[in-house]
């Protein structure tokens, strides 16, 4: 069974890349009821912010999401794991991208990578992601994991931290072993 | 309905690259008879050359494969065509082949642009590529396209340039024409 993960605001923190931006630009830093519920570069006056991400290096030093290295490498135990991102938007996060795969996530295979624009091209049994408009798209099982700019979403099945994302899984594989006990 | 269009020596071709590879290192300008039925690289002595892979600028200056740019544009008039390349293995390849892509084939969205190591993540209904490896873990129709090292290969459809990809699918476009008809 094979797992699709995002990276922006799934394993790889922008936020406070936004939020330090918000800061440089506006001279203000925002508190968690400023932004919660919209995207900061959707802020009145804040899309500026969004040029942020052609440039070199914006996704070079983002933070790892908290608790996702333990739980990407635990899902590798059972499942086929694989980063996806659309990155091709962005042609400068390419090599920036792929270095941070590389430092924070070294146990996955450069196989285990995809870089695309249009995520309905990825076939996989999960997919977890935090934009609606990729688990719309998507043949599987979907996850939203919490971000700001999803929380009044309701369609999905929602995972709010790693945690979470660990808990489905050891069920999905409970229940996967009592159907095969009982076939 | 979607193609998934491979990249190296489907529509950039190598080739040229690899015999002025052999050239420098060896001295001798290889003939195709020398070569055909095998890759450059995996000629007694020559895997060095393979090491050019991993050097910035060996992917941007390929020229484009025959009559790739017209079949591929008519190709977009009736299909979702996404190309799809293994670059994951070069790093350095990233940013080549995207500014490739885009000066080659700007008709094309970077939404149809996938880099991958392995092919099996991607849903399409048609594959077009050099690799049967690619095509035995493809679901939908693979058609071949021949190069040097897949000469021997029996168990795909082929096609042996773009003139044979325009004449393929101008057969499918009919057949689903008819087929609509007598629904």
């Amino acid at each position: 069974m094979r797992i699709a993960l995002d990276m922006d605001e799934v394993i790889a923190d922008v936020l406070p890349a936004f939020l330090d931006l918000y800061a440089t630009h506006f001279g203000v830093r925002l508190e968690k009821e400023d932004y919660w519920g919209e995207k900061i570069y959707r802020l009145p006056g804040a899309s500026i912010i969004r040029e942020s991400l052609w440039e070199k290096g914006f996704f070079a030093d983002l933070p790892v999401v908290e608790g996702s290295q333990e739980v990407v490498r635990w899902l590798t135990e059972h499942y086929d794991v694989f980063i996806v991102t659309a990155a091709m938007e962005f042609r400068n996060s390419l090599e920036d991208k792929f270095d941070w795969m590389q430092r924070h996530f070294p146990f996955l295979h450069w196989k285990n990578f995809v870089f695309c624009g249009d995520k309905s091209i990825v076939q996989a049994d999960y997919m977890i992601d935090d934009h609606p408009f990729n688990l719309e798209a998507f043949h599987g099982k979907g996850l939203l994991f919490t971000a700001s700019h999803n929380v009044s979403e309701q369609r999905f099945e929602r995972v709010n931290n790693w945690n979470e994302v660990r808990v489905f899984f050891e069920e999905e594989l409970k229940r996967e072993t009592n159907t095969t006990q009982f076939e």
